[in-house]
Parts: structure tokens; sequence; C-alpha cells
């Protein structure tokens, strides 16, 4: 037997993939158009905002309703809970795609420098974070969400060393200061990129197990 | 009569607002220290950081309670969700003073400059929206959320004015890039602080009227 919550929570779910697959597009589009140095393409990536922000709207309300009318409990409200911060989680996440295109813009606008190698290595691991912290929530897999908490230590890795080659590209002149402070906030908006993803694999974790394992707490389980 | 569930409501603002209060602590403590470059006190802002994630946890918890409990419906549903986004922005703002506190650290090894007096500034206005902003949630006041938004604009424009100056200072080689860096990392944080008030600013006017005014939605409202 179909229960009514299940259709229900299958369309919340279904609602919140279509906005992480969103988030998704917007991010090949901006690795797409950086790897090009392609401003025109660059600019297209401002045109996913619209809709994610317009999806964010619709799952918080989608889940207003749901509490509202079928009261779950268990799993299922612990699913519609994390649904709520995980929206909160794409929303930001589309913004942060936004930020490192306009930063990009200007940083064609000041430098004809090509972004250093280390540019493409953490663009990679940041876009497998966001696709696999995407993947755990379809698949309700706590495996894979705990794959995606283990790739966060690379992106810090790399976060590190990009900011050192910034900083030193400015400090030898080799940048103007300008393009410098854009390709840094570029950086630091990737490294978020990969803590929301972390953030949704966290709650991937919650809504299977019930453990909630933020801020270190049972980081074993 | 005394519902179960105003009661319950009660106690879950109660505790948000003691999240809230130990964040207002620590940005103030944050402030204190800045204004008479104290490392000593800038470490002690740290120490507030173990107690907002405790009570980020505690919080989303007794939402997940009280929604199993009560089944809440029409303004105390929307409440209990409003709570868990505000409680998502109270720890991220903690996160953020503390980042502040790190950065100023680093600046203050770097360089004996002084913040210029734009900082004080900004940092009075992001005192009051925080303040505010909460002020707004503790009275449910959706025309001080209001007032709150606005004072967004006067942010965005220190936060305009600051970048600058620091940016000005790389160039004229008046500080070191390693300490324009950690500066430009601390005027955002504190950008970032006021958007987040207008978060919960937003989740307040949702709260008492219905209307989700994010993005731009129903601004006249």
């Amino acid at each position: 037997m179909i229960r009514h919550v299940d259709s229900d929570l299958n369309s919340l779910k279904d609602l919140l993939l279509t906005m992480g697959g969103q988030v998704e597009k917007s991010l090949s589009r901006l690795d797409d158009s950086l790897a090009d140095s392609d401003m025109k393409s660059l600019q297209e990536v401002h045109e996913f905002e619209a809709d994610i922000n317009r999806l964010h709207l619709e799952v918080d309300e989608s889940c207003l309703v749901l509490l509202a009318k079928q009261a779950p409990f268990a799993s299922d409200l612990r699913l519609v809970q994390s649904v709520v911060k995980i929206n909160t989680d794409l929303e930001r996440m589309g913004d942060l795609i936004v930020n490192v295109a306009s930063s990009a813009e200007r940083y064609l606008r000041f430098t004809v420098r090509v972004l250093p190698p280390q540019w493409g290595q953490m663009m990679e691991e940041v876009r497998w974070m966001v696709s696999n912290s995407l993947n755990a929530f379809v698949k309700l897999d706590p495996a894979l969400s705990k794959q995606v908490l283990k790739h966060d230590d690379i992106v810090d890795c790399h976060n590190t060393d990009l900011t050192g080659v910034f900083k030193e590209r400015m400090k030898s002149q080799s940048i103007e200061i300008d393009a410098g402070v854009e390709a840094l906030a570029m950086v630091k908006c990737l490294e978020r990129l990969a803590d929301h993803s972390t953030n949704i694999a966290e709650e991937v974790i919650f809504i299977v197990t019930g453990d909630d394992i933020r801020h270190g707490r049972r980081q074993s389980v």
C-alpha cells in the first residue's frame, strides 16, 4: 500500500533534486566558462539564479504544507526537517556560484593570466562533492555521505595551496592587487561550496540513522 | 487556558534566544578586543564557539520533538520551521565571528596599523542589526524587522568603502599583502553577519504575516 505521506515525500525529494540539478548545471557552466576564459558564457551562469531562488521558496512552502497535512514522524519527519536545511544550503550554493562568476568577470578584466592548474583540480573536487552529496541524498546512502566528508580535507588543502599562490603573485607583482583580490574571493567561494556539500552529506546521515554528527559529535558512527 | 504547545514553543524560543545571546556576547567581545588591539581578549572570542555549537544541535532536536509531539499548524508551524532556519543562521554567525577573530590575530601579527575608523562604523551597524533582528524575533515585530532590512544597505556601503581602503593600502604598500588579505576577509565576514541578520528579520515577517518576502517577493508588504 502506498501511503499519502510517501507520495508527498517523493514529490518533495524530486523538487529538491530539481533544485540540486540546477545548482550542478550552474557549476558546470562556470567550470567550462573559466576553462575557456569565456566572458559571454560566464554571464550565462547568472541565468540559473532566478530558477534556483524560485525553487528555494517552493521547497520551503512544500515542507510546510507536508508538515501541516501529514504530521509525519520518525525518519519521515527527519527527512522534512533536513530538506528545510538542505534547501538553505542549495540556495546559498547558487549564490556562491554566481559570486565566483562575478569575481571571475572582474579578474579577467584585470589580468590576461589564466588560472593556475590547482584551480582546475580544486574545481574538480568541489564538483565531485556537490554531485555526490546529491547522489547520497537520492539514494539515502550514509556510506557515500562519509566519502563526501572525507573529500572536504582535499578541498581544504587546495584552498590553502591556491591562497598561497595568489598571495605570492600579488607580492611579486605578477598580477595586480585587484586581480589577486578577486581570485582569492573565487577560491573562498569554492571552499564554501564544499562546506555546503558536507552539510548535505551530514543531513543524509541524520535522515537515515538519526545520528547528528555535526560539530564532531559521534564522528565514529 | 495555556496550551501545551504554547509552553513548548516558549521553551523553544527561549533556547534560540539563549543562543542569540551567546552570539551577541561573542560579537561584543570581538568588538572590544579589536578596539584595544588586545590579542589575549581576541582569543577569548573562540570560547563561545562550543556553547553556540551545542545550542545549535539542541535547538534542532527541540524542533523535531515539538513537531512530533504537538503537530503544530498555522503560525505555530511557521514559527518552528523558521526557528530551524534561524538556528542555522545563528550557528553560522558564531563561525563568522570566530573567523574575524582568527583573521584579526594574523592581521595584528603582520602590521601595527590600527583598523581605519570605517571599521568601527561598520561594526556598530552590524551589532545594531544582529541585536535588533533578535529583538524583532522576541517581540515578533515585523516593523522592526523592516528597519533591520533597511540597515543592510548601510552595511553594504561600509563594505564597499572598507574594501577600497584596504586595496589602496596594499597597492601603496602601506600594509603588507598578508595583512591586507586578512583585513579584507574580516570585512567580508562582517558583511555576511549583516546578511544573516536580514535572514532572521525576513523569517520574523514570515512567522507573523505568512508572507515570504525573500528574493524580492512581496517587498512592499
